[in-house]
């Protein structure tokens, strides 16, 4: 019987890897005397995949990496001015209005009545909770947490501490990887609701199989689907 | 009834802002050309403030200030070589050795039995987790938590989550605005235990009153205090 539903909230709730790219193709701009397209994306990755075990994840960890990968690719001849464009780069990205996916609202309280709403969360800690605030959606949620990593342990740990089994919680996410997978592992269940653009260390191989496993392509799905897995169970 | 014992994390269980204030002199001697010590203190210190809202509280945010710093008290004219190395700095910090405050691990493991223990402590969400295993002390606390403010209203939900009343806590800490004051005026505990250094915004101009306030000169003397306070809660 589910009794939880619990939500990514990047790219889930909100619109959020749109925003990365785009900055990553305004460094680009910046640095197209010193490298191309492909070079700055490849290098910029390295970057932020060398950084990730100091910095996390999150725009500021991101934006030191651009930083990092600009003077690299320059070979120290990025100017102070440039770094100082790309530093604003990072905070327009904390500044940026909220996008929330449309649907979302009504979704949300749609589901509100019949089961616990969560929000389970990676990145930067004020970035996140500024982004919930922003979101109008914060007193629908019971639970928000923002987490530095998504594997199974946070999940088990985290679901402990709200007293709540795994095997009556849903997730919804739009990552294989971070939000569908360790929680089928644990035992819950999990719904892919995939995003137009996919960020580097989201992207899967397999798709997960069995029934605990659900797609969708809109979360205006959401209450349909469950209203089915509802009926099955009762059958 | 006292039930739980909460610590602050930074410079209550372990160094940190010695940390901030050697960095900060070695951005000193980056920009000596262009400023003296008390400039650049003053500068990076606005430049912090006027970054809080977007960066909140730790490292990453800090380093991305003492960045800004650099290009404004120099013109434009700091090399990306000499930003790299500020860059540097930031992760020398975020990879720093835990230097534990002497007797810390003994009073925690003193307490144990007797107490629930937590850690509420404000800064980089993965910063603040990879020292918690650092100190490999992770394990004696029930609770540990990162915020992004340490204000009344976090610490009351705070406690809500953890179904135990403000009355029921003692919180220790090194900051009388963030870890003393919030504490006391929903109702708990609190210890102040001064470090050697106090960052700039946890500077406090009046010391609290009332019985629920103490103060201590080393950690080492919390079971004491602990122990006079329970005899004369059965007086």
């Amino acid at each position: 019987m589910l009794r939880m539903i619990a939500f990514d909230a990047d790219d889930t709730l909100w619109h959020t890897e749109d925003m990365f790219q785009e900055t990553q193709q305004r460094l680009s701009e910046i640095l197209k005397e010193h490298a191309d397209d492909k070079l700055v994306e490849s290098v910029l990755n390295d970057t932020e995949k060398r950084n990730i075990r100091l910095f996390g994840f999150g725009i500021k960890g991101f934006t030191l990496s651009m930083v990092e990968t600009a003077i690299e690719l320059s070979n120290g001849e990025i100017s102070a001015g440039q770094i100082h464009e790309i530093i604003m780069m990072g905070k327009d990205m904390l500044d940026a209005p909220m996008r929330l996916f449309d649907g979302v609202d009504q979704t949300v309280r749609q589901l509100k009545d019949r089961y616990q709403l969560s929000i389970i969360t990676k990145g930067d800690l004020l970035d996140q909770t500024n982004k919930i605030d922003k979101s109008g959606l914060a007193e629908l949620f019971d639970y928000t947490q923002v987490v530095s990593n998504k594997d199974a342990d946070t999940y088990r740990a985290l679901f402990q501490s709200w007293e709540i089994a795994p095997e009556s919680v849903m997730m919804v996410g739009n990552s294989i990887p971070s939000d569908v997978q360790p929680v089928l592992d644990i035992g819950g269940h999990a719904v892919h609701i995939p995003y137009e653009v996919t960020a580097i260390h989201e992207v899967h191989d397999e798709d997960p199989i069995g029934s605990r496993f659900h797609r969708l392509k809109d979360i205006r799905e959401l209450p349909t689907l469950l209203e089915r897995i509802e009926l099955r169970e009762l059958i």
